[in-house]
């Protein structure tokens, strides 16, 4: 018999968010020359060496909002995008801000929220975070981001920082996430884990084919919702 | 004409939620044989000096919870209270999470969150603050502390540390607060200031006698409805 955890820290980007689909509607809205689902993957494929970069001491610390940027000019670059102003590529680079929820998302939250604390435990930056919150009606407890521990996450610091925040032991918190990795990670450090299938992560054409049960996690959910059927909410 | 502020960050101790009273309440509740007003007085007159020694460099970073357990301490042998249990202190410590807004507060908050990004900028810790906020119904966009900049108020990484986390000039950012040391402070810094008035901060027995109108401040309001009154919503 598990614990009952009592803070629920989500990852966000995948888990609560389709960045991939947010983003590609995006460069469709304003015309972009360029494959919509192959530009958000680009942008996206940029994310973790520019985080192993800050995570290795290469780069001093550098919140996302800025590692997005430097990604994004590469990108534009790739698909040999030359027209934009600076002003209209620093409102794409936004669009990290305005990601949409997936469609269980909100009303998964809102249940969940009856019960556990909820917080966010992403590498996104706490304005990022704020104003997609504030955008989407995402109904957070707290928000925690990897810009409050100075580490990404899978640094230790970012797991164990959100049950010492809340003056819990490790097993009292509960990672929520669609990534394996993130969640094994969160497990070594001693937090219960609870797994939520996004097939959809990556878009129609790239369906994830890594969404099998596995014995080290707590939870196996299908949505938010799942999980909180689960979960007694 | 001022420009229009963007975030308002908020005090929170006197300026949301009424800590004396709250103390007060609990102190009669559990039945403490003190002055209620007496030992609400008394625990919050260590808060400065406690924060000072942090902010000098002779304590090391000390979250806003330990501080108060040591003054509680110190307050529980002025007293001559020794019958309460570990788990009593720990509880009765623990009241700070559960402070009470005003009656202006929470329809306050809901009519100014339409139109702004609403904060808190509090040297209370990330615990206490979302723990409150979860109890009280407190309708943050984002809970920001002293614990995120390792800084306290007055130091001005806590003003300029709101405006630099959504990427803001400090003038798009105003102050909120009962206080007028605190606005000056973040006025030095070229943030906007609103004071609002919190005659019984101190109890009935110690009425607030400097609530007169300051030039320095860009808002003087009654309370948080006053202030949405003025700003439109």
């Amino acid at each position: 018999m598990n614990t009952t955890p009592k803070v629920l820290a989500f990852d966000v980007f995948g888990t609560v968010v389709d960045w991939h689909g947010s983003i590609a509607a995006e460069v469709k809205r304003i015309g972009l020359d360029a494959d919509p689902d192959a530009f958000a993957t680009a942008w996206r494929d940029g994310y973790r060496p520019a985080m192993a970069r800050v995570r290795s001491g290469e780069l001093p610390w550098t919140k996302i909002d800025d590692l997005h940027r430097l990604i994004l000019d590469d990108v534009l670059k790739e698909f040999e995008i030359t027209h934009l102003t600076e002003a209209e590529k620093r409102h794409l680079n936004l669009v990290w801000h305005r990601l949409i929820p997936w469609d269980d998302t909100i009303a998964g939250l809102l249940r969940l929220k009856n019960q556990f604390t909820l917080v966010t435990l992403s590498n996104g930056n706490l304005g990022l975070l704020a104003n997609m919150a504030k955008n989407a009606g995402l109904p957070w407890d707290l928000i925690l981001s990897a810009e409050v521990f100075r580490h990404y996450k899978p640094d230790p610091e970012t797991y164990l920082g959100v049950a010492t925040i809340f003056d819990l032991a490790p097993e009292e918190v509960m990672l929520v996430a669609a990534h394996k990795d993130d969640l094994l990670s969160a497990g070594k450090c001693g937090l219960q884990t609870a797994f939520v299938e996004r097939p959809l992560e990556f878009g129609k054409q790239m369906q994830r084919d890594d969404l099998a049960v596995e014995a080290f996690t707590t939870y196996h959910a299908k949505n938010f919702l799942d999980l909180a059927d689960q979960l007694g909410c």
